[in-house]
């Protein structure tokens, strides 16, 4: 029996899409063919006569297409509950918000463990590399389907401003706006080393098994993907909410066990998280999805990144928090900058918030973020539409 | 044959000293007893008549006792060649200096892979659980063992650092004076998290066996100390250093290879550092000695830090580095800071590095540290004996 929690907007379930289930297949940045392809996605809110509310929600690498209410499946809250909602931020009552799991992901949309059609069994690593811009090619998809000619808004924090910002230099014409929230044009060499990591602790597992692990009664790396999640938690949080939330106290314990247990409060913190993400996340999608980030350069070919700004058309609200420090605010800075460089100053907003949640900030400071969106996004839509 | 490199110091030796080798062991900080304890170091230079001249350094989680010179075994070069040696600031012309492998390490002293007398097989998880004060418990035996009744200086970094300080709480009137680098009164929240991970990385190999790897043909659980030293290497560098020698630079090539292959710079250097890692040290080893970096606090049993600094006698300098997020300055100011309050304020230095690269700064800047080091030894040199 689920859980149900309470949410104002709600129960809300997934719908899927899906195409490419022809002769002709969908081309990846890579030149290699996938199909059919599935989209799992929610949309909340209607979209309006003149089609000028819809707003495209973009998740970070472990996040899924149920971003607000509660799941009909499994009676779960949104990911994005304090921004997502009736009267909130990104208001349903006014917006038609869409979600969707990504392309590789593991939440419904075609990834490593779906069925790959040539053999009958799990794709594993026959699953085509998949970057940010097949991911955000694959909703230009979904939104073609849905009736969507051009959005309000393209959102999304971490690797989900990743795919806002490639939305607004793939499709100029149909991003009025994006909002870009503790992301960046590119993941430096620590973030691209944090990713690495994380993959080589999950190829550590011998459970991998080279990603054939789907079979059934084939064990699963848990403890590799275990291991990725608490390398990837950790560069989520900030030293500051750490030492407040945890500093050295010790877990329901006075002295020191002098063993290998768990002695820490931030140790049984730091296994919890590990224990509850293996039963929610495929670790060969961990694979793929930490492989797009790395390659993701919004620069792309394009001489300078003040180049790739100069191809877009809409407003842009960078929002960066001063304790995260995986994608610092320097990051944001960086585009805020080029978009001057690109002569589209004049279409920037910039909200540095003050927060000690680090990375993690961004699904959590609801009332920093939130009225910051509301008021730009009245304003785009009231410029732009 | 050994590769043998250029060192003014020339070829040095590790020696051993054994103890606890009787009926009576030694009793460790847990209550546990452990014998016999041998011990791996090393000397450079000579006691002056007067024994005014002793200095101990102290090593890391992976260093050993051969801190300068070339090895008479391998022809590795010492790890603080560049702080060690005939003019130096650490000075084998004027000053006796000793460098012993920790307690729990894998090279010579005793550790989880000695052979346990009780069974005549490697300790393994046999192996009592050590604290930074057990190993400094360990190096005042070898002291003595040598005829030193006084320290000139205690100095190290990191988990160094954290032996010198200790030594200047348990053995006051030993210490003339301590040189804590880029180190902690204890570890943060993200610091124990940092080594909780580096542990689950080993533990989730399954060639640790639960640390029975010992035994001829039995394959050692070189993926997860992999993982766990890429881990720990990352925290050593800054984000600035990494991004000025690798950036998004690709290796050996000029497009996206599409795989789960190295293409980036950043990625073949930490598989690097893991491949030449897993040679060199022992998965155990790293168990109980992140552990013990752990269970570290100066303060332990005394109400305050600043009650834990009055016990002491003799100087301080503390030298920490900008870019060091690990052992940031914040923490060798909370010392500087508990000394005043212990109304110990007027034998403290503090230098406060800048520096791009990282914790590991404290092997790097010779330049910067040099020079501070050496005045501060011939002052103290000069008002303590």
């Amino acid at each position: 029996m689920p859980r149900l929690e309470s949410s104002p907007l709600g129960v809300t379930g997934t719908l899927f899409f899906t195409f490419a289930d022809g002769p002709e297949k969908f081309t990846l940045m890579s030149g290699q063919n996938l199909g059919p392809i599935t989209v799992a996605y929610e949309t909340y809110g209607t979209l309006s006569p003149h089609h000028d509310n819809a707003i495209l929600i973009c998740h970070a690498l472990t996040g899924d297409a149920h971003a607000a209410g509660i799941s009909s499946e499994d009676g779960r809250v949104g990911w994005w509950e304090v921004l997502v909602g009736p009267g909130m931020p990104l208001d349903t009552d006014r917006y038609y918000i869409i979600c969707a799991n990504v392309l590789g992901g593991c939440k419904g949309t075609t990834g490593p463990s779906s069925i790959n059609p040539a053999t009958g069994k799990p794709y594993a690593l026959e699953f085509p590399i998949i970057t940010i811009e097949d991911m955000v090619r694959v909703q230009k998809k979904l939104l073609d389907y849905l009736g969507v000619e051009r959005l309000l808004t393209v959102i999304g924090g971490s690797m989900g401003g990743m795919q806002a910002l490639s939305w607004a230099v793939q499709y100029p014409d149909m991003v009025a706006s994006a909002i870009p929230i503790a992301t960046s044009p590119h993941l430096s060499a620590q973030g691209i080393a944090w990713d690495e990591i994380g993959r080589r602790a999950i190829m550590a597992d011998m459970n991998w098994d080279n990603g054939n692990y789907y079979t059934p009664g084939h064990p699963r790396p848990e403890a590799g993907l275990a291991v990725a999640r608490m390398v990837g938690h950790l560069t989520y949080l900030s030293e500051e909410s750490m030492s407040n939330k945890f500093g050295r106290r010790l877990r329901n314990r006075d002295n020191y066990s002098y063993t290998f247990g768990v002695d820490f409060e931030v140790e049984s913190y730091l296994q919890h998280q590990g224990e509850v993400f293996i039963k929610r996340f495929d670790a060969n999608s961990y694979l793929y999805i930490t492989r797009a980030m790395d390659y993701f350069s919004l620069q792309g070919d394009y001489p300078s990144l003040a180049d790739a700004f100069a191809v877009t058309q809409g407003h842009f609200l960078f929002i960066s928090f001063s304790s995260d420090w995986l994608y610092p605010p320097s990051q944001s800075e960086l585009m805020v900058t080029a978009l001057q460089q690109a002569g589209r100053g004049d279409v920037v907003e910039y909200f540095a918030a003050l927060s000690p949640y680090g990375h993690d900030a961004f699904l959590l400071e609801a009332q920093q973020q939130g009225p910051v969106i509301t008021r730009f996004l009245e304003r785009v839509h009231r410029e732009q539409f």
